[in-house]
């Protein structure tokens, strides 16, 4: 058996790259070079996985790589156009469960307790003393059933949170979570939630999925937290939400538009906490996504079926 | 037997002080009347908790209420002037165990992922990307081990932090904690600690405890978070750990001189958060407190013994 090219489309420098040596030919590429650089590649790491160059390289001639990884959890910038092939498509599912899920649980603390309003007021050396909210006995709906999501879930639950998970499909039984809810019952579950956090993979079906008519459903006293991908919200409707108190404040980590450019309207919309695509990206993070891939290369290496698998049609992993 | 007389120290209304109705014979006094009323009461309600008249009219002239119930989880405002006499004194124990952990969770969450980064970026609109902390795998040490120091304990475990307990005397067997230490072990304790959380009763061998000498055998990783009282800790060394980067930060609810002046040097130290006095403070808070009360006036009422009485000598209520 010939040697397995390994093609990294680069990003920062890749940890633990020695980990290939002497096991397989190592090439790297950039947007550029990515299109001509394919034919050569038996797997390809997107390491730079905020990049739209593989969708866009995909169609190019020659033969494609036999597996495709991405250190994301997030598939959609390689779907659909990697759905039509025989390529094997993996994920990082696993490594951003706990990061994310501490990142939910913080900003719901922080919005509860309003550090962000004490931090203004001492900006101020104003000395104000307020009420702020008990989370235990409030409610959450989670929008997404992955591991990230019931991470969350399972975290909120500790801090005293009733948690409605919503996933594709009506399950009951869930070790956690008794049942699982459909889309289908979204609508009035949003009538009920403190905390509506969206963590559901971007597709067809949750493509702006919160809407105008999503936060109209939502009491005034509810708080949004979007740690999916910024696809999932019309941001102009939240603005407006925003702006008439229809929801009492929202977190966005994710955006249509990232780097968010320096002159967008969202920067400065009361009661929105923005911060730059950093839930999952702790101290390690790196280090931890190339082992990951790694890990994976020595089942590849030794013939055994690779863990993470996307299915291409649904575009996650699936099963819990 | 005659009518009860119920003085209460003012300061916000009193809710639900209907269920004294014809059961007793309510009084109110401010700071400077309650010398001269003090004589009437059987019993004391010090509703304005921040107040220090008690201990200041204690030692006047005629006789002294047989009960003394301050709605505050310390009692340092009332001892040592209240020690000596044979009045019955009990604090607010129970009501602010779950507040004030999710406040302390809430600023460890906080502090590990940079929110207050992320806010002063997003002032400024600029997206910056940042490696942060994961919490699950750290250590924490909580100073108190009163019911509060135990509910932020457990809040904190439930997060996947190793939490290391000091109380006044060490023992074993702890269906939480496993192991309670006492002061003796925190010299090394501190040195070990991502969280260092002070909850303590303030009494003459907790006060000034977190001085200089504690501070330089924090890591420099280390955040000091203070929920107990200001007299706790020496600010101004404080000031200089946080100056010279011997710990990383810090988080300040309570203050030697509350409201804190708007001149005081520590409004814009940076690494510090400051925040007025509100760790426990949730939505209804007034309410429990004085249901708490009240529920303990019934049993007063009906010749039962009182619950959450503070032993005058240690300063707080013993037992777990």
């Amino acid at each position: 058996m010939s040697e397995t090219c390994v093609l990294v489309l680069d990003a920062d420098p890749l940890p633990r790259l020695d980990r290939l040596t002497d096991r397989a030919r190592v090439l790297h590429a950039d947007e550029k070079s990515l299109a001509e650089r394919l034919p050569e590649a038996d797997v390809l790491l997107v390491w730079d996985f905020l990049s739209d160059a593989v969708r866009e390289a995909w169609s190019g001639p020659g033969r494609r790589p036999r597996w495709v990884h991405t250190p994301s959890a997030g598939v959609d910038r390689l779907l659909p156009e990697l759905a039509g092939s025989e390529t094997v498509l993996t994920n990082a599912r696993g490594v951003f469960d706990q990061p994310i899920a501490e990142y939910v649980a913080g900003l719901v603390l922080a919005m509860a307790k309003d550090f962000h309003g004490s931090r203004e007021l001492q900006r101020q050396r104003r000395w104000r003393h307020r009420e702020t909210l008990r989370v235990a006995g409030t409610r959450a709906v989670v929008v997404g059933s992955g591991p990230i999501g019931r991470k969350i879930g399972r975290t909120l639950m500790a801090l005293g949170v009733s948690v409605d998970l919503v996933g594709r499909t009506e399950r009951s039984g869930d070790p956690d979570f008794g049942r699982v809810h459909s889309g289908d019952s979204l609508g009035t579950l949003l009538g009920e939630a403190d905390w509506v956090v969206c963590v559901a993979p971007l597709t067809d079906a949750s493509r702006g999925m919160f809407d105008a008519s999503a936060f109209a459903r939502m009491k005034p006293e509810a708080r949004f937290i979007n740690v999916g991908r910024g696809q999932h919200v019309v941001e102009a409707d939240l603005v407006d939400a925003l702006l008439s108190h229809r929801i009492a404040g929202a977190a966005l980590d994710v955006f249509h538009e990232e780097p968010l450019p320096v002159e967008s309207g969202l920067w400065d919309v009361p009661g929105l906490l923005i911060s730059p695509h950093m839930s999952g990206d702790t101290l390690g993070w790196r280090d931890d996504l190339a082992e990951q891939f790694l890990d994976n290369f020595d089942r590849w290496d030794a013939g055994e079926p690779l863990l993470n698998v996307v299915d291409k049609q649904l575009g996650y992993v699936p099963g819990s």
